[in-house]
């Protein structure tokens, strides 16, 4: 029997815009004991991505919405505290995808033993979860880049953004992007390495900004904005380019259509592939992807950054940081202690 | 010597939205001698082509715009009158990329000898030219259709279209179109062996009727169209599907841009992909393709159908039955007799 109490955020109501504190709502309960095969795991994190905003509206997706009442979904990292399940042992440290709460259980089946060694456990969120899988598989199979192409990146110091320009970088391509801040693009030319950033905000012209950063033109984009940044690196694509569409994170909360010239015409005059990519297409490969991402850390091929958000209650709030542009790299939300001290 | 009259169209200005008489000049002049290395056509038949119009505004596209005052381009079907090139000889019959005009001059190097055993040689303007060759390469390589699966086809009837249900019927997929009379679509589902095809001008709603013709969703879309048509089959697209982009003819004489939401975020939904295509990237597979399309229609798996309107100086005016839907199969302009009597 465990006495703690189960804290849940919960969808009270669809948002309008960016959300608000009464769009969500805390539910206490007791923790529940597993089931037969279940398994109980405290959580130690969990994970704050720009996808989730889509998931509070009942608009049609890759996935059903999280519906009213429901908790906010997402991936989690966790100890385990009760198993009956024999693939699991209290202690184990695991990921899973059980959303904004402070346990979950779940058939052992659905959890991901996470190997502590490999980097810290937080990882497992970001540059070894669910971004660093999306950069990875979304820039090499989607974007299929070749040693001396240019590859741009939008949102290029972001989770997913950072890593995407980090590997373009390690197979050889020149790097560019941009960035909501100057801080950012700091990060993204002297950490991370790549050729050139820009800031949007302050960079006037966009066009001449992305000519500037990709004088040859830009042969893969990594789109993970949309909206006006998507557009005009569009019409700065080379022929037979290729653009994997990962985001459009300029719309999440947009309560009007955005509405453009349609430009259909355009990609028969650069024979330019627009395709769309969700991580989880490409799941038969995680664990190759993994290994390799880890090791490019290990030999100091790539950085990382997170940003930790300490407290269950604070998620709602820390949520809006992904849209407002004041997050820097991978937002994580620390609910309970982490036993590796990573 | 030759003594006739070399006539030509050529651009007297650029048009704004569908061309007038205004916009060509007829212009005459004396058949002059090839040079060396050079060959003297006179020409049998030419090609009236959707892309032309686009190839008269100054906008950027896949290739220069005709200058003021310049021949308009497209392919012919000559015979040799006058060579001074070894490879050809009075009397042969070839292709070249010639034009609105009597008589081409050009480099040998620039001419394909047409083997007048395979088919009526005004095919080589057809389905055994550019407009065919586009529905193998757009549809097989872009498309990547497999058995089992919809194709959708816009323009179902036109030399395009056609090709492409046609193909894709032999591959064994589903093949479902839309055409502009009812006249086309029992072309398509009587002659061509389309499973469904409809009359998108009295069809009603648009998307219920994509919907009844594709009961499993589409799964390619070979677009011939754009605009309205484009979008609303996209958004019946299932997931991982192809939409291959041959052309945008609906919005090929707009003087205004044609304003529709934003859509990126549906890539990422349905990961589907978009591709712009053009049959000149795909040259180096031309030959074989062109002899599997006459090896189909040989068995009779194949058909086409072409119009034919008589007279040089009825190019003009005939070129906006293609943006008018007045037209029916291949259009091509006969300049002088066809020796061959196909």
């Amino acid at each position: 029997m465990n006495n703690d109490t189960h804290r849940q955020i919960v969808l009270a109501r669809r948002p309008n815009g960016l959300t608000v504190a009464e769009d969500f709502e805390l539910r206490e309960s007791a923790v529940a004991a597993p089931g037969n095969g279940e398994v109980l795991t405290r959580t130690i994190y969990f994970t704050l991505d720009p996808y989730m905003r889509g998931m509070m509206d009942d608009t049609e997706s890759y996935s059903d919405p999280v519906p009213l009442g429901g908790v906010i979904v997402g991936s989690t990292v966790g100890e385990v505290i009760e198993s009956r399940h024999n693939g699991f042992k209290p202690g184990d440290i695991v990921e899973t995808y059980g959303g904004w709460q402070s346990h979950v259980t779940a058939p052992g089946e659905m959890l991901r033993p996470i190997d502590v060694s490999l980097a810290p456990v937080s990882t497992a969120l970001g540059v070894l979860g669910m971004p660093g899988l999306t950069a990875y598989h979304g820039l090499l199979k989607v974007g299929e880049p070749k040693a001396g192409e240019t590859v741009f990146v939008s949102a290029a110091s972001g989770a997913v953004g950072a890593t995407v320009g980090q590997i373009a970088r390690i197979k050889g391509c020149r790097v560019a992007g941009c960035a909501g801040s100057d801080e950012k693009v700091a990060y993204c030319l002297d950490e991370c390495g790549f050729d050139a950033c820009f800031n949007y905000k302050t960079c006037g012209d966009l066009s001449e900004a992305i000519r500037a950063a990709c004088p040859n033109g830009v042969d893969v984009n990594f789109e993970n904005v949309g909206g006006e940044i998507g557009r005009t690196v569009m019409m700065q694509l080379n022929e037979q380019a290729r653009m994997a569409v990962c985001g459009t994170i300029s719309n999440y909360n947009s309560t009007e259509p955005d509405m453009v010239a349609d430009n259909l015409w355009w990609y028969i005059v650069r024979r330019i592939k627009v395709q769309g990519l969700l991580v989880t297409d490409f799941a038969e490969d995680d664990e190759r992807a993994r290994a390799e991402l880890a090791g490019w850390i290990r030999e100091g091929a790539m950085t990382y950054r997170e940003t930790i958000v300490d407290g269950l209650e604070n998620a709602p709030g820390a949520f809006n940081r992904l849209f407002e542009g004041s997050n820097f790299g991978k937002l994580i939300v620390r609910v309970g202690d982490d036993p590796t001290g990573s």
